[in-house]
Formats: structure tokens, C-alpha cells, sequence
């Protein structure tokens, strides 16, 4: 049994990507089918879509990293499997691999989720998600989140699949865009629902989240020393 | 004290189908229960109704799991009575008894969900739920569930209650279905009410779920050996 | 420390007493002050009232027993120390003491409520609720509620607030009533707002939250074996 | 690996005071910032807007405790300084620099939640919030919290995190004020948004949950004595 953060084995490694592929398939699945069905039924009240969209997304967050940690790490990002890299918990190689896979999933499980509610398979997103408040609040988002794993992955592992639930959950409100995900950007650019981007705005998301990320690496490599 | 997956011996098998009787009536209870109050509270708003039904049903999954698994492993599922049997946690006559309780206490939580609500104790429903994507839905939605069962009783068990209940509440939202339970189905069919499906859509349901169940013990009988 | 279901003794009864006073005080703000609360800003709309109802109760009682199990057990209701008694856990002339406690605990903190809500302190409430069915409903959810108890506090004792806060968080939709607790029926006739009960109808909860209890108890009591 | 409690010394000093800033900044972000969104989703529906601010806020609350506790304490609260020193668990020295730094951290918080949704940075907040009964509301939530932290921190400090979450956002419907935290109530002085407070009308809240905090202390010197 692993835990995020584990040294992986080559002997394990096509259960992992087997593992980070099922997530990062129902991931996409709760987080674009939810807002699919909660904008469906909200009957134009956004709050309450957004709502469904959150609390669904947060509970399958929990239920997958729980379910998929002693198989792969349930990394389910392709951030987290950089930050692992650089914290030497996961080869190079491996993590090439882990991320191939996150965003295969991630492409699929648009499409699942569209196909569940007779919505095209793929269609751009015309949703716009742009500007420098959006980007602070992308940069924010996966500051803290790659802040969060860095130090419970270490200090106390069985709590991390509760921390982010709560924290992405919370963060539908909290900030105005949380992906934190470069995996889930881009795929949420190929589905045109609630839960959309548009094209052209990806690469600002993808360029806050790689900020977002190393800076969280520089300030808690100090803050959390890498001893075991 | 035993845990879902653990062999089970005759001495406690008439405990065990009164626990798992007791878990299915009040699982029903509070699948059609606050599906009834939600629909009578949310003046129209099916949004409203269906967060009510999701965030009831997921509570009730987690106090009656973690209730009633030192009793029976509270399966409350035939489908879970099916895996465990072909992995060898439980005798096949035991397994037999506990489907048949489990199908009992399903019907008997129908009525007496009506009843609290003042509706006919059965009626049946005419409430549409067929075709493609739901099929698919429900094939998705049992998959993960066998999944995370044969997952989690192996190498997490004190985190399967929590699981399944975050994992099943979350998709009565990022799936068109989330029903996952043949006795749930069957049982459904018996209540004209919001979460009832007309009779002749069951077996399409009880079809995907079986077929989803089949494929997840194929994939997690490699991803998860049957050690101990 | 002491977990719910242990032996008192004379040196920490005020303490327990003092716990369980406030225990019930907290209690019932969060019952009478979300009802408040939730009504009025629902602007009509009883879902959503009953939603904040729901949430902020189930909160609570999480909050309170993990907060005051090590002091006084949580018991927060009379009919768990009644049957905390029958079982032998705790002597009667304390569980008498705790009775009284938890009865004048409610009493005041339902005045502390409506004075945080400009309310009159006191007032008989003329919200009706009578009749076989709501009997029937506040008769299931005291059954399931002493049934979690007895059984989590021998099996489990470090889920039972978990378990606890979701059932009740959860009977809020799932049954016509969920008082399940004589203190708080015979408090929520005080107070003329959204969770009060006409003091005529008190007298019907109560023998049904009895009868719902005595019978758990007999049930239990063969299926979890009062062996330590 | 340091709890809620335990003595801090000088070699860590710095970092605890990152790890406290960096709390206090998202716990504001995570108040002000879904109050903001909420507000402007929900149509004018105040019961969905507070719903999203509640969940929101117990949402990040658990996540920041449970990722910084090991680092700081996650006391994220001068009035929980202030008692930790009154307890002996961090020096006074230290304290002082705890309660400025979370000062500083909510302050920054603030702007960052405006600038996230292209509000002003800083707004004088026109929310009026003055009166007995707000008075009465912040005494408790305050002595509650207090008591909850002193006791939970010596026989329960795993649990603590999800106790104040559930107690906190709880809060929001169960007493009318909700804040509990003099950071916070300062800050949220400066902004004119869904969760502000006149400025006026923050030394009366400072003034209940001083009050609270102390009762809470003397109360519970005595009912969980100081050894571990």
C-alpha cells in the first residue's frame, strides 16, 4: 500500500496509470456532468447550479483520492506529479507517464459525462475566462493547493484526501475559477456547458497554475523540510 | 467485530440478516423519504429537490454503513453480496439469505417511506427513466461503486463508509442515474413518487448494473490481488 | 477520558452536568436559531429554510459530542441516558441528575436563541404536528437513532458523533419529524417559529420517541451483546 | 510535528509566523471572497448567498487547520493566542508576534478577495451590525469556540479541525453574527461587500468576544484541568 508521495517501482507501474487514468476519467465526469445537470435543473438560478457543481465535485474529489491513493498516489493532476518529481518521490520517467495519463483521462471522461446527458462528445467552449483577476485567482488557487499536498502528503497523509476536498469544494466560491489543474483546463475547453473554457483562454489558466505551483515549491520546500 | 469482507460463520448469520434488513429499510426510507419532502418543499424547483434527495441519502449511507458493518459488513447491496462471494469473503448460502433480505427490506422501506408522507404504500411508478445514456450512466455509475468496495475493504476499510457515501451523493449529480443497487431499483419501481422508475425500465437498469459490477471485478481482481 | 457509555462517578458528576448543560443549551440555539434564521431569508421558500435547518443542526451535533464526550459522555438527551442506564453505564440517581440537566439545558437555550433573533423569549408554539404518520415517523427515527448509539458506543465509539450528526442531519428530509429527543420536543414547544411544536402535540412524540427507544432497545440487546 | 498547544521555540519561530499568515490571508479570501460570489449569484435570494458562505468558510476552515496545524498551531485567531498563552502553550513573546502577523495576514486577505472579483481593494463596509442581541450572538459563538479549542486541544486534537469547521460554518445559521475572531472582524471592517462590518460597530463585537473568550477560560480551567 502507497501513499501519495511513495517511491514508485516499475513492477507497479501499469496498476498506477491504470489508477491515475480511472480518476482523472471520473473526475472529469463530476465535475463537467454536474454542471451539466445543475444548470439543467437550477431553472436559471446560477447559485444553485454552482452549488450542485461544488459539493459534487468536492465529495468525488474525497471518495477518488481515498479509493485511488494506495494504487497510484492519486496524483489525478499533472502538478502534483511535477511537484512529487521535484521532491524526488516519483522517477522522471513515471511521471512522464502519470501525466500522459491524466490528460487521456481527462479528455475521456469529457466526453463520458457529455455523452450521459445527450450533449455532443466534444464541442470548444465558448464559456470566457480571462484577465488579470482571473489569473490572481488561478495563481491563488493552485498556490495553496500544491501547499496543502506538499505538506500533508508528508506530515499527515491520511488526512490529505479531506483537505482538498474541502479546499477545491470551498474554492468554487472562494476564488473565481478553480481548476488548479492543467489536466482538467484542458479538457474543460472541449465541452461547451456550465463548466467550459474557451480555448484561447487556456493558456493564461495553464501559465497561473505553473506560477502558482513552483512558487508554492520555493516557500514550503523551506517551510517543510524533505526529511521522513 | 468484523468488517465488510470478512468471512462470515452460522453462528451470526440471523444477526447479520437483521442488520442488513434493518440497513436497506431505512436506505430506502431516506432515498424516497426526502425525495418526497424535497419535491412537496422546493415549490417547483427540481434543482432544490434533488440537493435535498442527494445531501439525505449520502448521510444516511454513512451512519448506516458505519452502523451496521460490524454486524453484517452492511452491503445493503446485492451487488456487493454478489462480489464478496466471488472473492471468497462470503459463503454462497449466506450470500443467498442476504440478497433475499436485502430485497425484502427494500420493498418494506418503500412503504413505509409513503406512509410517513402520508402517499399510497405502493403505487407504481410512472416516472421515465430509459435509453443509451442512462444505460451508460448506470453502467459508470456501479462500476465505481464495486470498485471502490473491492478497493477499500481490502486496504481501507475504516474509509469505506465515508467513500461510498461522498462517492453516491456527489453522483445523484454528476450522473442521470446513481441508483448502482438492483434491490434500490426494484424497490424504486414501487412508489409513484420523485425517485420512482417505471417497472418496465428496470431491467435495463438491473442489466447496466450488473454488467458494470462484472467489469470492475475483472479490472480490480488485477489492480487489487486477493491478498490479505 | 471517558467515552459515551462509561461507568460515572461521584468526583466528575458536576462536571458531567455542566457538559451536558451546555451541550443542550448549544443544542437547541442551533435548532431554534438556523430555523430562524433559514425562514427568514429563505424569502417563501421552505427547502431552503429546512436545507439551513438541516445543515446547521447536523453541524452542531457533530461540534457538541466530539466537543463534550471526554466530560459527560454527550448523552444531549434523555433517552440516551435512560438507555445508558438499562445497560448498566451509568447509575441512575446520575441519570437522573443528567435528565434534569438536559430538560433545563433546553428550556434556557431556547430563550438565548430567540433573544439572539428578537424574538420573545418564550412563547407557545402553534406549529401543528400530529397524527399516525408524524408518530410513526418520530417512532423510526428514535429507533434508529438508540439503535446507532448502543451499537457505536460498544463497536465504534470514535464514529458515533459522525454517525449521529449525519442520521439527524440527514432525518431533517428523510422523515416527517426527527425530533427524536423528549428535551428537545418538550423545549420546542417554547418557541413560536420555525421548529416549535404545539404544546398539545407533545404529549404524541413523547410516547412515540419512548416506544421507539424501549424497542430498540430489546432488539439490540440481543444483537450486540453487552460484553466489553 | 507540533499540535494546537504545544510549545512553540524560537528555531521555529519564522516558520509558524508564515503558516499563520498564510492562514489568516485564506481564511478571509475564503469569507469575503464567497460572500462576494455568493451575493451575486444568488439572484437576491440572501438564504443561498449565506448557504454558499457558510459552506464555503467551514470548508476552508477545515482544510487550513488540518494543513497548518503541524506547522503553527492553525490558531489563525488572537483570542486563541491570547488563551493558549494564558494556558502556557506559547510564550508571551511568541504570542505577540502570532497576533500581529494574523492581523496583518487577514488585512492582506481582504484585498486579495476584492481583487479576485475586481471589487475595490479597501471599502470602508456600510454592513450595519450593532445591537444587544448581535452582542448576546458574538458572546456565545465566542465562549463556545473557546471552549471547544481549550478542550478538544488537550483530550481530542485530531478532531479538532472538524469540530471548529462544523462549529463555524454551522454558525452562520445558528447565532445571528458569527465571527468569533477579532482579525477577522477588523478586517472585514474594510471591506463593503456581503460579509463587512461598519466600522463603528467593531468595538462592539471585539468587546462580546473578549468577554466570551474569558468566561470560556475561567469555565473551563475547571472542567478539563491543565495536565496532559
Amino acid at each position: 500500500m502507497r501513499q501519495v508521495g511513495s517511491r514508485d517501482d516499475n513492477a507497479s507501474l501499469p496498476r498506477s496509470l491504470v489508477a491515475e487514468a480511472l480518476g482523472t476519467v471520473f473526475l472529469l465526469i463530476a465535475i463537467v456532468g454536474s454542471g451539466i445537470l445543475g444548470e439543467r435543473l437550477a431553472a436559471g438560478n446560477v447559485a444553485l447550479a454552482l452549488l450542485a457543481n461544488a459539493l459534487a465535485t468536492g465529495a468525488a474529489l474525497y471518495a477518488l483520492i481515498v479509493w485511488l491513493a494506495p494504487l497510484s498516489g492519486a496524483h489525478l493532476n499533472p502538478l502534483v506529479t511535477l511537484v512529487m518529481a521535484i521532491r524526488g518521490d516519483i522517477a522522471l520517467r513515471s511521471a512522464g507517464f502519470y501525466v500522459l495519463t491524466q490528460l487521456a483521462g481527462a479528455v475521456a471522461g469529457v466526453a463520458i459525462a457529455d455523452a450521459m446527458f445527450d450533449m455532443p462528445l466534444y464541442a470548444f467552449s465558448s464559456h470566457l475566462r480571462s484577465g488579470p483577476s482571473q489569473w490572481l485567482s488561478e495563481f491563488l488557487i493552485t498556490f495553496g493547493l500544491i501547499g496543502m499536498v506538499w505538506t500533508c502528503s508528508r506530515l499527515r497523509p491520511s488526512a490529505l484526501a479531506g483537505v482538498v476536498a474541502a479546499y477545491i469544494g470551498g474554492g468554487f466560491w472562494f476564488t473565481a475559477t478553480d481548476f488548479a489543474n492543467p489536466a482538467v483546463a484542458l479538457a474543460r475547453a472541449l465541452t461547451d456547458t456550465f463548466s467550459g473554457i474557451r480555448p484561447m483562454d487556456v493558456p493564461g489558466f495553464l501559465a497561473a497554475e505553473l506560477l502558482g505551483a513552483l512558487t508554492a515549491v520555493l516557500l514550503f520546500r523551506w517551510l517543510v523540510p524533505n526529511t521522513r
